[in-house]
Order: C-alpha cells, then structure tokens, then sequence
C-alpha cells in the first residue's frame, strides 16, 4: 500500500533536515492581532484605524503560515495517534486565524490566541522540557 | 460550548467574502515540480543541476501553500462530513510536497502529483460543473 | 549582428529549462478581482470594503505577474511572428490589470477577464490540445 | 471601439496615481547581475560559486520585475508612438535578464546591461532634465 | 577578544563578495512616500485616499529595507570611524521611515528625505566618483 | 533644531501604535542557522548539502531582518542612553547575520547567537517580567 509508506520516508528524512520549530512563532503573532484590533477598537483616527485593519490582517496571516509549517512539518504521524484532535485543532485555529482578518471583535483575536495556546501545550507535551507557559507570558506582557 | 459556535461563524463570513478557489493552482505548481525533477535527472551541467534543485524546492513550496489555503479556506465543515479523509489527505499532500523538496526522485513529484488530484476530485464533487479532468490535462500536456 | 543572435540562445535554452506555462493562472487572479469588485459594489460595511479594495490590490498584481511571465518566458519569436498583436495585447492587458486596482468599477475587472481570454485563446492555439475553454468555465463558476 | 477606450483611460488614471519610476532601479540590478557572474568566474570554492549562481539568479529578477513596471507603468501610447520599437526592446531585456539566469556567461550579463541601458535612454528622451548617463556612471562605479 | 575580529573577519570576507551599494534605491522609495502623502492630500476620492496610505506604507518600508542593507551590508568599521555620527544617522532615519507610515503629513517624508539625502553624502564621500547630486535631481524631478 | 524634534515624535506615535517585540524570532531563526551549519558539516550528500546552505541563507536574513526591527522600532533614545552599546551591538549582531549567510563554519553561527542573546538581555532589562532565558532554552533544545 502506497501512503503508509510515504509517510514513514517523510518521517525519517525529517530527522535528517527539519528545522527549527517553535510555537512561539505563532503566539508573538496572534497577540499582535489582538493588539490591533484592541488598538483598533480604542482609536477614532480614520488613518489610524486603516493602518490597524492592514496590520491585524498581514498578522494574522503571518499567524496562519506558522501553523500550518508546525502542522505539516513538525508533527508526525505518531502524534495524531496520540493526539486524535491535532488535524481538527490546527484546521480551527487556522480558520480562527482567517476569521481575524475579517473580524474587528477583540474576541476573534482571543478565540485565536486560545487555539494557538492547545496548540502550545499540545507541542510541550511532546518536547520534554519545552516551556510553554514563558512563550504566553512573554507574549501576554507585550498586550496593548 | 465555544468551538461549534465559532467554526458556525467562520461559515458565515466565508460565504460573505471568500475568494476564488481552485485545484488547478497546486496542480500547476505540482507538475513543475515534477518537470524540475525529470529535467535534473536528465542533465549533466552543474549549474543547471543547482538550479533545478532551487526550482523545484521554490515550486514546491507554492504546492504547499494553494494547498493549506484550499484546506483552510475553501472547505467546510459539511465537507469534512461528507468527506471524512479530507484532513488526513491535506496532510499526506502537504507532507508529500515537503518530500519532493528534499528529494530528487521522480516518484516524490508523482506522489505529490496523485494526492493533488485526489483533492481536486473532492473539490469537484463539492462545485457541481467544475472540470477537474481538464486541468489534469492540461497540466500533463505540459510534462517535461 | 547582436541582438537576433540573443534571441535564438534564449529559445534553445528555454528549451532546456523552461517551466510549466498557464494562463489559468492569471485567469483565477482576474475572477479574483472581478469577485472583489463585486463585493465592494455590493457591501456597506467600510471594513469589508476597505478590505475588498486591498484584495483587489494584490489580486490584480498577481494577475499582472502572471502575464508578464508569460510574455517573456513563454512565447517566443515565432509566436510573434504568427500573433504580431502579441505585443501590444500583453501591454493592454498588464495597464488592464493596474487599472482594476485604481478602478472600483466591476467593468474594469471584465476589461481584464476580457484580455487574459483573449491572451488564453492565443495560447491554446500554440499548444495542441489544450483547453483553455475549460478554464474559462471553471473560473467562471467560481464569479460572486 | 472598446480598447483605445481603455488605454486613455488608464491614461488618464495614471496621471492622478502613478509612483516615482526609475530606470536606475533595473540598471542597479543589472549591475548585480554582472558582479555575481565575474565573481563566479574569478573563484574556486564551492560554496561561494553556489552562492553566486542564487544571487544573479535573485537580481536577475528583479531586474526582469523593474523592467515590466517600466513598461507597463510608465510608458504611455504617445512614447509607443515615438519610439516604435518600445515593445519589442522590453521584450528583449526581460528574456535577457532570463538569459542572465540560466547562464554563467558573463557576457550574458553584458547584455542585459545593454539593453537596460537602451531603455534608460529612451527614458531620459521622454523626461527632460533625467541624467541617465549619471545611472550609468555611478552603477559602473561599482562593477566587480 | 572576540568582537574586534569577528568585524575584521566580516570585512575581508565583504571584500570577496559584497553586491552593488547604491543610496539611489532608498532615494527612489523616498520619493515615492513623499509623492503619495503629496496625492493623498490632494485627493478628495476616499478609494484613492486608501490606496495611498498603502502604497505609502509599502514604500516607506522599501526605503527602510534599503537603508538597514547600507547600513549593515556597505558600511565598515573604519566609515564609522571617519562618520562617528553614522549609526545615530541611519537609526533616525529608519525611523523616519517608519514615522512616514504613520503620519499622513507632507513634512514626515520630507524629513525622510532629508535624512537620505545626508547618507546618501556620507556615501558619495566614500566612493569616489559617485554622483549623489544627479541621484537627487533625477528622483526630484519626479516629484508629485 | 529639527533632529530631536522628530525623534521625540517618532516615540510619541509609536507609544499609539507599536507592535509586539520579541527577540525570540531573532533568536528562533539563529538556531535554525545554526542548526543548518551543523547538518552541512555532517553530510556527504551533494543536494542535501546544497539545499543546507541555501536554507541557511533564508534563516539568517529572516534573523537580521528581525533584529532590524527590534533596533529601529522597538528601541527608543532613553534605551540608547541607558545603553550606550546598542548601535554597535545591533551592527555587530546584524553583520554577524551577514557572515553567516557567507560562512560554512559552525562558529559563524554560534558568534550570531551569541551576539541576539545580548540583545535579549538587554531587551529583558528593559521589559520588566520577560523571561529571555525561557526564549534560550527553548531554542538550545531544538538544537541539531
């Protein structure tokens, strides 16, 4: 059978030349998002408010494309056995990130955040000694 | 509970502002990938080999993302019902564009190759009208 | 003498290395821009239009990219030898594709689709057997 | 008639919106182009001659992309008019600059140069007061 | 001690493979802001008002970009000897760029401008032969 | 005088609408160029070697990049004041970048690294909570 098979040579050339991954990519992004829609929401300035839409908009792609490099390129198939939801959670948090771009609601931006924070757990729990919880502090010290 | 309610909501602005979707963007972008495959099998000059490696990683990685962005943006949760491989599929295409950066076999294009059109048979079955067939040929017309 | 001596290495090179040529890839960008178009037409939402005009935008450039490709790296002497309008269509449908980003008319978008079709006619006639008809139908599917 | 409607139309836009050209742009890139050949030829090590071969490759397209704004930007009907071979120039300077890519000539290089430097001579003829010749100069300053 | 060899280091490596260096592309940008704050006053068209707050920001960011390369890429230890103003220059003028995006006033890119035009001195000052005043007049010539 | 003026400016603005800062993109990128040294060193493959020191140059541009905004964005005159190394250091960490885009050897990597974990010092000393070690050990896990 063809695609058990793809799968397990994509797994071994991945130890030979995967690179860096890191949630982190992701939430410095989202709370971005969330900043300009907060800076956004509090703003009358019309430019202001143009400047703040184009933003929150390249952010939360920006957001998208880190998540779907850790979907793809980082998690493998022994992580979906062990973690059933991976595929429904990252093709959340990614629509969650569209949703951000079209959404000026301060609360699209945090339905984001919390997707990408599963997902930063989820990542924890499968690199001993990865700290996650500093990633959302530092980022959640940084809110507007 | 939150997450039905916002993946409902996402459905609902798609349909106010979705773009224009279509398989025939990987396709193409696939079938380069292959033809820079073949083409450095076939050569002999150096620079044209490098070049040809820098090519197909560059092609490749356009599959990937018109890929993530018909996974994300373009299907829905009723697909994904009717459809229950959907994710995993997206997965194994996205993966298997990775594979043919890394590797300078034919048969990784050809994987790439078949898992595209697996999805582009899905994305027909969801666009009444729509010609997947066509694009397949006209791609292949256009082999190295 | 120079330059006819330049063109020929450039044909036999391409013949080398030349890539995968579609024009159903500008074709998607103008339904695209007509989609946007539309929409802004149709909203009162200054977000979503504010949006529709940045989307347009970036639609209309990509749509200019893939034709500017396809002027210089896919026809050759020959062609304009067979099509002496070649010149002048490409220039009239790229200036088509900065106008539809000035212009919020839906007309401006149909200018565009109107020349790429005619561009996509051409190109099927010096490719057996592909068709470009199929293209049209399937971007035409996709229309807001 | 449709499209001489269009053109003065886009004519006319343009004089409300259009940016700040500069055929110095393609002429600094050019000149890239032609350091990154010579320096490829002058060294022995590998990796640098791979990184010369990805560099002119880079420049190279930028130039290419310099040129088709020109030409669709910035050159109106009445310069067609006035210089009638407009089109065909481009067409030359961009396939040389796909010409500049595939080979490690550096006389490949020499002849983008030329042709960018045609062109800015017709541009300074459509611009009274533009020193193209000062372009020229200060760019030669800085061959490799 | 580490630091003063990395840069001697840095240097002779320069030496072997530096690009072409030309202040003309961040005057270019320059004026390019200058000509869309200059066109977004003018205007009364609230579509055109947006698109020159974004064509704005992006060609602020160009200027900036080309900056950070001169800077970082052109400019040696013993340039900032002779210039001990050098850093504090470009660090206000990045930062003049960056003001460009926000602020919609005529006199924020001509600031901009001013701070380019003394780099682009400064440059002229460690090339010999170089022409800063014909890179000036000719973006001058352009302006809106 | 107008200098002063215009950066008192620049911080009052940017007080309205700065981003989100964070040194571990910065630092993330490093260790993928790190990490990509490393597995050149260690491979006999020609391709993989190739695609290595290509990937190389991506992550260590993305890395300097990074740092360019972190000098003209974040940092603001009191930080310069309080540290009066910053210029340099940025200039020194942004050259280092350069040198490790053109250098095969592991220590062009590990002096970048070293030079984005004093910038993340400082940045913590001026960010009250940040926790930058989290952001290095983190990044030293993911280590090839």
């Amino acid at each position: 059978m063809k695609l058990p098979k793809l799968i397990t040579t994509v797994y071994a050339h991945c130890d030979l030349m995967c690179g860096v991954y890191d949630p982190a990519q992701a939430r410095i992004e989202a709370q971005s998002v969330y900043n300009a829609a907060k800076k956004y929401a509090d703003s009358k300035d019309p430019v202001f408010k143009q400047r703040a839409v184009q933003i929150k908009e390249e952010r939360a792609q920006l957001a998208k494309e880190h998540l779907w490099v850790l979907w793809t390129d980082y998690f493998k198939p022994e992580h979906v056995e062990k973690f059933p939801q991976l595929h429904d959670l990252f093709w959340r948090a990614t629509k969650a990130a569209g949703e951000a771009k079209k959404s000026m609601e301060v609360t699209a931006a945090e339905d984001l955040i919390k997707l990408v924070d599963e997902i930063g757990g989820i990542f924890a729990q499968t690199k001993p000694g990865y700290d996650y919880d500093a990633v959302r502090k530092n980022a959640e010290l940084q809110a507007a």
